[in-house]
């Protein structure tokens, strides 16, 4: 299983980073997020999106973020542009087991880094969460997230010229 | 060269993921960025993370897309979820040549699928056209993004504890 924990979650300000973070998650073939802050509205917008789009992805909003980390049974790897490098890293983890993925919105308190197995830095400058998930997820599965089945009741089909979707209650 | 343009821009809600975007373009080793929408707050916050971080990258926001997709002499790509895969397209692309990027924020409209060479999806699934231009741009640069130079005042020195930064100006 691998899930993904966002810290520092601000309801009004990182709204659309965290939804984007979640997306990123479910697209990327995680199983779950936890969200620290209490946020119904992301919970509606992505249980909608699963709705939609196929199911097998949960969202936590309102956790505990040291419990969640203290229950783990697994590695703890924290993303940051302050880590070690992925390339160094990504062959002693074991992509098997279960993984939680810690990702911090704006500042990180320094147990999160303590606590963690791995800080891990996709590229070592400024640029953004949901990337960084994304490149992380891409490396972990080996690529193979492209392959999930979602099932959903929409389902896009790809072309080259404009949109195609399908939908299966039609 | 590789440039993005970022399209559909608006102010007060995109203002965090096209910055994102912005980011991202310059971390994955984008050239450039274009705007539609003048955003002198987005342009301000890139032009300082280039002074701090390294420069070599561009921002200019305020632009007409029409203008820049009609003068643009190279490929032009636009990622969307409706699009061809990648893998099915990725080979056939000149990654030594000019590319042009275009990622739209919410609605997109139909003449934009129309002049793009391509319409490419990163996955089928809905996610962030923050995750999805990184992965684009890790697949067409061969994972070489990750070696570009920025040679920043700052630097970030990867380690696997807290934060080590090296400032040129002390």
């Amino acid at each position: 299983m691998i899930a993904v924990l966002r810290i520092g979650h601000r309801i009004h300000r990182d709204k659309r980073i965290t939804t984007h973070v979640a997306l990123v998650a479910r697209a990327f073939s995680a199983d779950k997020i936890y969200i620290d802050t209490l946020d119904k509205k992301i919970e509606e917008n992505i249980k909608s999106t699963c709705e939609r789009f196929g199911k097998g992805f949960e969202i936590k909003t309102g956790v505990n973020p040291k419990k969640i980390i203290k229950d783990w049974d697994g590695i703890i790897i924290h993303l940051t542009m302050y880590g070690e490098k992925l390339e160094k890293i990504i062959d002693k983890i074991d992509g098997k087991g279960d993984i939680l993925i810690i990702i911090g919105a704006e500042k990180v308190p320094p147990w999160i880094y303590q606590e963690s197995d791995y800080n891990i830095s996709i590229g070592n400058q400024p640029h953004s969460e949901v990337a960084a998930l994304a490149i992380f997820l891409d490396r972990i599965t080996k690529g193979k997230w492209i392959n999930k089945k979602f099932n959903g009741k929409m389902q896009i089909i790809p072309t080259n010229s404009g949109k195609k979707v399908v939908s299966k209650d039609k």
